[in-house]
């Protein structure tokens, strides 16, 4: 490695390798070179534990003295967990500081930076900039809205059909992409369905991987009037969390009694078309999820779609042709009179995984209908 | 270049640059190399004109002797508009023959092979085989079925949507993908579309290019009762040829009516689910149709899907996503009860074409449910 570009993918590749492990954190990735010879490398972990930039200098000790440092993210200014890492920059007197991108948060963007440049040292900010945004997508829609990131996620066949008119929908794609969303799942704070999903399939919603014990999301169940059974997997919070969300008006008894197996209640407004969607976002963040995957149905699906509440659409597609006047498709809800009524994305990476499709999107901006 | 699989690439690319021109013949190419240079080219351009040896040993000349020849097909043994070429081969003294695939019709399978080794001559075969199979996949099939090769295509929402649940549907992709259906219809025999979508949008289905003059494919309406309205874009023919297939017993007095218009009309027998479609294709490729395109709607598709017709399919995808509950999808018709009831499929290829992706795929042999 020799050039700045390559230092800078480096910082990025160790801060993706722990991407929905720091959460409520942004990834982060340090890289320290002196006369060519990376003398330090820090990534962060986990939120609680050191920052990046932490690690990196901890690992160079004298050698930083003079270096140049690529970091991913802005340097923090601020005291919280852990002092400002801006502080250690300038007292570890780098002679250069390479960023990928600022700190997303409105309100401390750039102070990091006035005070390394304060201190004299040259900073340069931009490099590889939207790999770096793209990395930390989940953070900075935090730090932007109060509010978790969304992914929107179905499986259909190649003619859009998520299930048989009979409900019948296993198995749609292949063990190789069903494993790819168990490491999905792995890396969500949330996995949100409506109670509709729950009374037809009893699904446990949990993190099930072959070669690792994997991390169980939050299941949060959108529940207007208290429907989930008290017997149901994910009214079992044994092995995973579970939040339901009702309405204000929901059944105190049926509350008492899903807390009384550990189940979290959020009362949030009801609007024309159920729960208040954006209401249910915030507090679902208060409640320390700062992203989730939606998994349905279609009713669900078409909600937080028409509310403009997607982020993110990961899409696989099975290789085969279902057929039928009355099967389902992954978004159902209100019909509306035109094509032009499509909400506009833009596709942003295939893959082929077994014999499957994978299809990642995201909503086209200021193009939103 | 210098190997044998160079030199039967540039024999295949020759060949696929007439690809949809040469119908009913197989697309042909051939190399003729002596002593590293290359002697001879050519290729078959169109039916009624000279064989791609032809063109490659007139080039030749004299050179042809003690060379190699590449041709992406087996030598033809027989005499039909043109002497065989098997013939001409022998006569023209090349000392090695390579052959990327045989002759697919079993009848005559081999026997330019043998007339060519029983000259003293070199042969090879099986040099790129599946590029040269795939490049005659028509015409392999048209050998093996008497029938059309079928191809179902289709666009579609990221959720699967044709149209809204008011038929509207303009547009669904880009003006890019919307070309490169243009230049598909360029390039098959036919196009085939149920007379509910003739009596829902009027289409020309006409091959429309902004960089030259296409050629129209035969538009092939699916209409057992006769309800083709007279004054409808597909029957007239001015600009393009029509077949419509009906019911034998469909009305005497309409058929006349359009066949006065120039309508060509094939009468076939009904099955419970409407037109017999096995007996339709057989009296299309009798009519001189060895390809075609079936363009919907969803109860058409269905019923070509689910009678095992479609050979290839071609599906453009949109970044967009339009749910609603009554929103039309590209196969309809019976509802089956399992997923496990879907046909199955393998992905050939994706492309990106303008914002749009563009998936082809074939049905997955022996598997079929």
């Amino acid at each position: 490695m020799k050039t700045d570009r390559e230092y800078m993918q480096l910082a990025l590749d160790l801060a993706a390798s722990a991407k929905g492990r720091t959460n409520p954190n942004p990834c982060v990735g340090a890289v320290l070179v002196k006369n060519g010879v990376i003398v330090g490398t820090g990534l962060h972990r986990k939120a609680g534990e050191p920052h990046a930039e932490v690690h990196a200098f901890n690992m160079a000790g004298e050698h930083a003295k003079g270096a140049t440092l690529y970091v991913t993210l802005e340097p923090c200014s601020h005291y919280g967990k852990t002092p400002p890492c801006a502080k250690l920059v300038k007292e570890s007197e780098v002679s250069r500081v390479v960023v990928a991108t600022m700190d997303p948060n409105p309100s401390v963007a750039g102070r990091g930076i006035n005070l390394l440049k304060e201190a004299g040292i040259e900073v340069e900010v931009g490099l590889l900039e939207e790999e770096a945004r793209q990395l930390n997508e989940r953070f900075i829609h935090n730090m932007l809205t109060d509010k978790p990131f969304v992914i929107s996620k179905f499986a259909m066949t190649l003619d859009g059909k998520i299930a048989a008119h009979t409900g019948h929908s296993q198995w749609i794609t292949s063990v190789e992409a069903r494993q790819h969303v168990h490491e999905l799942r792995d890396r969500v704070d949330g996995i949100l369905v409506g109670v509709g999903t729950v009374l037809a399939d009893n699904p446990s919603l949990t993190t099930r991987l072959s070669y690792k014990k994997g991390k169980n999301p939050v299941r949060i169940i959108l529940d207007s009037e208290l429907k989930t059974p008290l017997n149901s997997n994910v009214a079992d919070t044994t092995e995973a969390q579970t939040i339901i969300v009702c309405g204000k008006d929901a059944d105190n008894e049926k509350i008492g009694q899903l807390k009384e197996q550990g189940v979290q209640i959020l009362t949030v407004s009801k609007t024309d078309s159920g729960l208040d969607l954006d209401e249910t976002l915030h507090e679902l963040f208060k409640a320390g999820i700062t992203d989730l995957m939606v998994e349905g149905g279609a009713d669900v699906n078409a909600s937080f779609l028409r509310g403009n509440h997607i982020n993110k659409f990961l899409v696989y597609i099975a290789p085969k042709v279902l057929g039928g006047s009355h099967s389902k498709t992954p978004f159902a809800g209100l019909d509306l009179e035109k094509m032009d009524d499509a909400v506009q994305l833009e596709f942003h990476s295939f893959e082929q995984i077994g014999p499957d499709l994978f299809i990642s999107a995201y909503p086209k901006l200021g193009e939103e209908k």
